[in-house]
Protein backbone atom coordinates (compact mmCIF):
# COMPACT_ATOMS: atom_id res chain seq x y z
CA UNK A 1 0.00 0.00 0.00
CA UNK A 2 1.19 3.33 -0.59
CA UNK A 3 2.12 5.63 2.64
CA UNK A 4 1.64 9.09 2.20
CA UNK A 5 5.64 8.98 3.06
CA UNK A 6 5.98 7.89 -0.68
CA UNK A 7 3.15 10.07 -1.93
CA UNK A 8 5.52 13.33 -0.91
CA UNK A 9 8.61 11.35 -2.72
CA UNK A 10 6.16 10.91 -5.84
CA UNK A 11 4.49 14.71 -5.88
CA UNK A 12 8.38 16.00 -5.40
CA UNK A 13 9.49 13.39 -8.29
CA UNK A 14 6.84 13.84 -10.49
CA UNK A 15 7.42 17.71 -10.01
CA UNK A 16 10.75 17.09 -10.89
CA UNK A 17 10.43 14.94 -13.72
CA UNK A 18 8.04 17.99 -15.07
CA UNK A 19 10.60 20.44 -14.48
CA UNK A 20 13.39 18.92 -16.90
CA UNK A 21 10.87 17.77 -19.86
CA UNK A 22 7.14 20.13 -19.48
CA UNK A 23 5.85 17.43 -22.19
CA UNK A 24 6.13 14.89 -19.25
CA UNK A 25 2.86 17.08 -17.58
CA UNK A 26 0.50 16.13 -20.70
CA UNK A 27 -1.57 13.22 -19.87
CA UNK A 28 -4.77 12.16 -21.81
CA UNK A 29 -7.57 10.42 -19.90
CA UNK A 30 -10.29 8.57 -21.85
CA UNK A 31 -13.86 6.90 -21.46
CA UNK A 32 -15.68 4.75 -23.83
CA UNK A 33 -19.36 4.32 -22.85
CA UNK A 34 -21.50 1.50 -24.98
CA UNK A 35 -25.41 1.88 -24.53
CA UNK A 36 -26.28 -1.31 -23.97
CA UNK A 37 -30.38 -1.45 -22.48
CA UNK A 38 -32.74 1.54 -22.20
CA UNK A 39 -30.66 4.31 -20.68
CA UNK A 40 -28.09 1.40 -19.17
CA UNK A 41 -24.60 2.64 -19.84
CA UNK A 42 -21.02 0.41 -19.93
CA UNK A 43 -18.11 2.37 -19.49
CA UNK A 44 -14.73 1.38 -20.12
CA UNK A 45 -12.14 3.35 -18.11
CA UNK A 46 -8.92 1.30 -18.85
CA UNK A 47 -8.99 -2.09 -17.31
CA UNK A 48 -12.10 -0.91 -15.90
CA UNK A 49 -15.96 -0.87 -16.10
CA UNK A 50 -18.15 1.15 -14.66
CA UNK A 51 -22.13 0.79 -14.94
CA UNK A 52 -24.17 3.95 -14.90
CA UNK A 53 -28.15 4.24 -15.63
CA UNK A 54 -30.87 6.38 -14.78
CA UNK A 55 -33.34 5.33 -12.09
CA UNK A 56 -36.76 3.90 -13.03
CA UNK A 57 -38.45 7.30 -12.32
CA UNK A 58 -36.19 8.60 -15.22
CA UNK A 59 -36.89 5.73 -17.58
CA UNK A 60 -34.08 3.46 -16.27
CA UNK A 61 -33.48 0.47 -14.60
CA UNK A 62 -31.41 1.82 -11.86
CA UNK A 63 -28.69 -0.58 -12.32
CA UNK A 64 -26.08 2.06 -11.60
CA UNK A 65 -26.11 5.78 -10.63
CA UNK A 66 -26.75 8.40 -13.10
CA UNK A 67 -24.64 10.73 -14.99
CA UNK A 68 -24.96 13.47 -13.31
CA UNK A 69 -24.24 11.98 -9.56
CA UNK A 70 -21.22 10.61 -11.59
CA UNK A 71 -20.54 14.30 -12.12
CA UNK A 72 -20.83 14.91 -8.14
CA UNK A 73 -19.04 11.93 -7.13
CA UNK A 74 -16.02 13.18 -9.89
CA UNK A 75 -15.94 16.21 -8.35
CA UNK A 76 -16.17 15.28 -4.47
CA UNK A 77 -13.40 12.60 -4.90
CA UNK A 78 -11.17 14.81 -6.96
CA UNK A 79 -11.70 17.66 -3.83
CA UNK A 80 -10.85 14.95 -1.45
CA UNK A 81 -7.65 13.55 -3.42
CA UNK A 82 -6.69 17.08 -3.59
CA UNK A 83 -6.83 18.35 -0.20
CA UNK A 84 -4.26 14.63 0.35
CA UNK A 85 -2.05 16.15 -2.28
CA UNK A 86 -2.12 19.90 -0.61
CA UNK A 87 -1.78 18.55 2.78
CA UNK A 88 1.38 16.48 1.90
CA UNK A 89 2.88 19.57 0.44
CA UNK A 90 2.25 21.73 3.20
CA UNK A 91 3.01 19.19 5.82
CA UNK A 92 -0.07 19.44 7.39
CA UNK A 93 -1.85 16.48 8.88
CA UNK A 94 -5.11 14.96 7.85
CA UNK A 95 -6.82 12.28 10.18
CA UNK A 96 -10.39 12.28 8.45
CA UNK A 97 -12.04 13.95 5.62
CA UNK A 98 -15.74 13.60 4.08
CA UNK A 99 -16.72 15.90 1.29
CA UNK A 100 -20.58 16.03 0.72
CA UNK A 101 -21.84 17.66 -2.90
CA UNK A 102 -25.21 18.06 -3.57
CA UNK A 103 -26.54 19.65 -6.73
CA UNK A 104 -29.66 21.11 -7.62
CA UNK A 105 -30.97 20.44 -11.30
CA UNK A 106 -34.17 21.15 -13.18
CA UNK A 107 -34.95 18.63 -15.04
CA UNK A 108 -36.82 21.04 -17.96
CA UNK A 109 -33.64 21.62 -19.12
CA UNK A 110 -32.88 18.02 -20.19
CA UNK A 111 -36.54 17.50 -22.05
CA UNK A 112 -36.15 20.72 -23.22
CA UNK A 113 -39.62 21.96 -22.10
CA UNK A 114 -38.64 25.78 -21.19
CA UNK A 115 -35.68 27.95 -23.28
CA UNK A 116 -33.74 29.62 -20.79
CA UNK A 117 -33.41 26.40 -18.42
CA UNK A 118 -29.99 24.88 -18.49
CA UNK A 119 -29.53 21.39 -18.86
CA UNK A 120 -26.98 21.17 -16.07
CA UNK A 121 -26.75 22.28 -12.38
CA UNK A 122 -28.26 25.56 -11.72
CA UNK A 123 -26.22 25.39 -8.29
CA UNK A 124 -23.54 23.12 -6.21
CA UNK A 125 -22.90 23.00 -2.68
CA UNK A 126 -19.53 21.60 -1.42
CA UNK A 127 -19.32 20.55 2.37
CA UNK A 128 -15.96 19.55 3.32
CA UNK A 129 -15.53 18.04 7.25
CA UNK A 130 -11.70 17.36 7.97
CA UNK A 131 -10.03 16.30 11.09
CA UNK A 132 -6.50 16.91 12.26
CA UNK A 133 -4.53 18.66 15.01
CA UNK A 134 -3.00 21.59 13.21
CA UNK A 135 -4.18 25.27 13.92
CA UNK A 136 -7.26 26.51 12.36
CA UNK A 137 -5.81 28.74 9.83
CA UNK A 138 -3.29 26.19 8.30
CA UNK A 139 -6.53 23.91 7.25
CA UNK A 140 -8.05 27.33 5.97
CA UNK A 141 -4.72 27.87 3.69
CA UNK A 142 -5.04 24.37 2.64
CA UNK A 143 -8.46 24.88 1.26
CA UNK A 144 -8.04 28.01 -0.44
CA UNK A 145 -4.73 26.21 -2.60
CA UNK A 146 -7.60 23.15 -2.78
CA UNK A 147 -9.97 25.42 -4.45
CA UNK A 148 -7.50 26.70 -6.63
CA UNK A 149 -5.80 23.47 -8.05
CA UNK A 150 -8.39 21.14 -8.03
CA UNK A 151 -9.16 19.38 -11.43
CA UNK A 152 -13.01 18.93 -11.13
CA UNK A 153 -13.73 22.05 -9.69
CA UNK A 154 -11.86 23.90 -12.04
CA UNK A 155 -13.99 21.47 -14.37
CA UNK A 156 -17.26 22.81 -13.01
CA UNK A 157 -16.71 26.43 -12.23
CA UNK A 158 -15.27 27.19 -15.68
CA UNK A 159 -15.41 26.36 -19.11
CA UNK A 160 -14.03 23.88 -20.43
CA UNK A 161 -13.68 23.56 -24.36
CA UNK A 162 -15.27 20.23 -25.74
CA UNK A 163 -15.41 19.64 -29.26
CA UNK A 164 -17.95 17.00 -30.63
CA UNK A 165 -18.02 14.92 -33.75
CA UNK A 166 -20.75 12.05 -34.78
CA UNK A 167 -20.24 9.13 -37.04
CA UNK A 168 -23.15 6.95 -38.65
CA UNK A 169 -22.04 3.34 -39.34
CA UNK B 1 -36.67 -4.53 -18.14
CA UNK B 2 -37.87 -0.72 -18.94
CA UNK B 3 -38.52 -0.48 -23.05
CA UNK B 4 -38.18 2.32 -25.29
CA UNK B 5 -41.88 2.13 -25.51
CA UNK B 6 -42.20 2.65 -21.70
CA UNK B 7 -39.34 5.32 -21.79
CA UNK B 8 -41.61 7.60 -24.09
CA UNK B 9 -44.37 7.27 -22.01
CA UNK B 10 -42.37 8.53 -18.84
CA UNK B 11 -40.60 11.34 -20.84
CA UNK B 12 -44.67 12.69 -21.91
CA UNK B 13 -45.63 11.62 -18.15
CA UNK B 14 -42.73 13.66 -16.60
CA UNK B 15 -43.40 16.82 -18.90
CA UNK B 16 -47.12 16.73 -18.63
CA UNK B 17 -46.62 16.78 -14.40
CA UNK B 18 -44.17 19.17 -14.46
CA UNK B 19 -46.32 21.32 -16.66
CA UNK B 20 -49.25 20.95 -14.05
CA UNK B 21 -46.29 22.09 -11.36
CA UNK B 22 -43.06 23.32 -12.13
CA UNK B 23 -41.56 22.45 -8.85
CA UNK B 24 -42.00 19.31 -9.58
CA UNK B 25 -39.09 19.70 -11.86
CA UNK B 26 -36.25 20.37 -9.46
CA UNK B 27 -34.17 17.55 -8.55
CA UNK B 28 -31.75 17.56 -5.67
CA UNK B 29 -28.87 14.89 -6.61
CA UNK B 30 -26.05 14.12 -3.82
CA UNK B 31 -22.84 12.49 -3.29
CA UNK B 32 -20.69 12.14 -0.42
CA UNK B 33 -16.97 10.71 -0.28
CA UNK B 34 -15.01 9.81 2.28
CA UNK B 35 -11.26 9.73 1.67
CA UNK B 36 -10.46 5.85 3.50
CA UNK B 37 -6.49 5.44 1.44
CA UNK B 38 -3.72 7.04 0.61
CA UNK B 39 -5.55 8.72 -1.84
CA UNK B 40 -8.30 6.28 -2.36
CA UNK B 41 -12.13 7.71 -2.14
CA UNK B 42 -15.30 5.36 -1.24
CA UNK B 43 -18.56 7.66 -2.58
CA UNK B 44 -21.51 6.72 -1.46
CA UNK B 45 -24.54 7.98 -3.64
CA UNK B 46 -28.40 6.55 -2.56
CA UNK B 47 -27.86 3.42 -1.89
CA UNK B 48 -24.77 2.58 -3.82
CA UNK B 49 -21.17 2.91 -3.36
CA UNK B 50 -18.33 3.12 -5.87
CA UNK B 51 -14.48 4.01 -5.55
CA UNK B 52 -12.29 6.08 -6.95
CA UNK B 53 -8.47 6.70 -6.36
CA UNK B 54 -5.21 7.54 -8.34
CA UNK B 55 -2.61 5.21 -10.66
CA UNK B 56 0.28 4.27 -8.73
CA UNK B 57 1.72 6.99 -11.04
CA UNK B 58 0.21 9.71 -9.19
CA UNK B 59 0.30 7.56 -5.72
CA UNK B 60 -2.42 5.81 -5.38
CA UNK B 61 -3.15 2.51 -5.03
CA UNK B 62 -5.05 1.89 -8.34
CA UNK B 63 -8.55 0.39 -6.84
CA UNK B 64 -10.34 2.74 -9.25
CA UNK B 65 -10.87 5.51 -12.00
CA UNK B 66 -9.02 8.62 -10.87
CA UNK B 67 -11.78 11.45 -10.27
CA UNK B 68 -11.10 13.51 -13.80
CA UNK B 69 -11.88 9.61 -15.45
CA UNK B 70 -15.18 10.07 -13.95
CA UNK B 71 -15.83 13.19 -15.08
CA UNK B 72 -15.14 12.06 -18.38
CA UNK B 73 -17.47 8.88 -17.83
CA UNK B 74 -20.06 11.01 -16.66
CA UNK B 75 -19.94 12.74 -19.97
CA UNK B 76 -19.56 9.91 -22.38
CA UNK B 77 -22.25 8.29 -20.84
CA UNK B 78 -24.43 11.43 -20.64
CA UNK B 79 -24.12 11.73 -24.21
CA UNK B 80 -25.31 8.43 -24.85
CA UNK B 81 -28.68 8.74 -22.40
CA UNK B 82 -29.68 12.11 -23.93
CA UNK B 83 -29.23 10.57 -27.44
CA UNK B 84 -31.75 7.73 -26.02
CA UNK B 85 -34.21 10.71 -24.80
CA UNK B 86 -34.05 12.95 -27.76
CA UNK B 87 -34.61 9.70 -30.03
CA UNK B 88 -37.72 8.59 -28.22
CA UNK B 89 -38.67 12.38 -28.60
CA UNK B 90 -38.23 13.00 -31.97
CA UNK B 91 -39.60 9.25 -33.00
CA UNK B 92 -36.19 7.98 -34.72
CA UNK B 93 -34.36 4.42 -33.96
CA UNK B 94 -31.03 3.53 -32.49
CA UNK B 95 -29.56 0.66 -32.95
CA UNK B 96 -26.60 1.10 -31.53
CA UNK B 97 -24.38 3.84 -29.89
CA UNK B 98 -20.98 4.11 -28.42
CA UNK B 99 -19.60 7.57 -27.40
CA UNK B 100 -15.52 7.76 -27.19
CA UNK B 101 -14.07 10.67 -24.82
CA UNK B 102 -10.83 11.95 -24.16
CA UNK B 103 -9.68 14.98 -22.10
CA UNK B 104 -5.62 16.20 -22.23
CA UNK B 105 -4.68 17.89 -19.30
CA UNK B 106 -1.48 19.00 -17.76
CA UNK B 107 -0.46 18.22 -14.08
CA UNK B 108 0.86 21.50 -13.36
CA UNK B 109 -2.07 23.05 -12.74
CA UNK B 110 -2.76 20.43 -9.71
CA UNK B 111 0.43 20.94 -8.60
CA UNK B 112 0.87 24.35 -9.10
CA UNK B 113 3.84 24.17 -10.78
CA UNK B 114 3.42 26.90 -13.31
CA UNK B 115 1.02 29.82 -13.20
CA UNK B 116 -1.39 30.03 -15.93
CA UNK B 117 -1.85 26.44 -16.40
CA UNK B 118 -5.68 25.45 -15.23
CA UNK B 119 -6.25 22.52 -12.97
CA UNK B 120 -8.61 20.38 -15.19
CA UNK B 121 -8.88 19.70 -18.66
CA UNK B 122 -7.30 21.86 -21.58
CA UNK B 123 -9.02 20.41 -24.47
CA UNK B 124 -11.73 17.60 -24.52
CA UNK B 125 -13.14 15.57 -27.46
CA UNK B 126 -16.25 13.81 -27.99
CA UNK B 127 -16.66 11.52 -30.92
CA UNK B 128 -19.85 9.80 -31.21
CA UNK B 129 -20.53 6.43 -33.09
CA UNK B 130 -23.95 5.59 -34.05
CA UNK B 131 -26.19 2.65 -35.85
CA UNK B 132 -29.91 3.25 -37.12
CA UNK B 133 -32.04 3.11 -40.50
CA UNK B 134 -32.98 6.71 -40.28
CA UNK B 135 -31.78 9.69 -43.05
CA UNK B 136 -28.22 11.11 -42.27
CA UNK B 137 -30.17 14.53 -41.72
CA UNK B 138 -32.49 13.12 -38.98
CA UNK B 139 -29.34 12.01 -37.30
CA UNK B 140 -27.77 15.72 -37.67
CA UNK B 141 -30.60 17.33 -36.11
CA UNK B 142 -31.00 14.70 -33.10
CA UNK B 143 -27.38 15.42 -32.39
CA UNK B 144 -28.00 19.45 -32.14
CA UNK B 145 -30.31 18.74 -29.91
CA UNK B 146 -28.51 16.82 -28.17
CA UNK B 147 -25.65 18.72 -27.90
CA UNK B 148 -28.17 21.81 -26.42
CA UNK B 149 -29.87 19.97 -23.39
CA UNK B 150 -27.14 16.93 -22.39
CA UNK B 151 -26.83 18.00 -18.64
CA UNK B 152 -23.41 16.56 -18.31
CA UNK B 153 -22.00 18.73 -21.52
CA UNK B 154 -22.79 21.79 -19.62
CA UNK B 155 -21.57 21.15 -16.60
CA UNK B 156 -18.38 20.84 -18.81
CA UNK B 157 -19.10 23.68 -21.52
CA UNK B 158 -20.53 26.06 -18.88
CA UNK B 159 -19.32 27.23 -15.78
CA UNK B 160 -21.49 26.00 -12.67
CA UNK B 161 -21.73 28.02 -9.39
CA UNK B 162 -20.26 26.09 -7.41
CA UNK B 163 -19.99 27.28 -3.45
CA UNK B 164 -17.99 25.51 -0.52
CA UNK B 165 -17.83 25.27 3.29
CA UNK B 166 -15.00 23.41 5.73
CA UNK B 167 -15.76 22.24 9.00
CA UNK B 168 -13.13 21.19 11.44
CA UNK B 169 -14.20 18.61 13.72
Amino acid sequence: MTTTASLKTIIEDTSAAVAADPGAASVTFAAESDLVGVCEVDVRIGDKTVKIDEPQTLGGGGAGPNPVEFALAALGSCQAITYRFWSEKLGLRLDALRVQVRGDLDVRGLFGMQDGIRAGFGTVEIAVHLSGPEPANRYAELRRLVDEHCPVLDIFANSVPVSTTMSLR
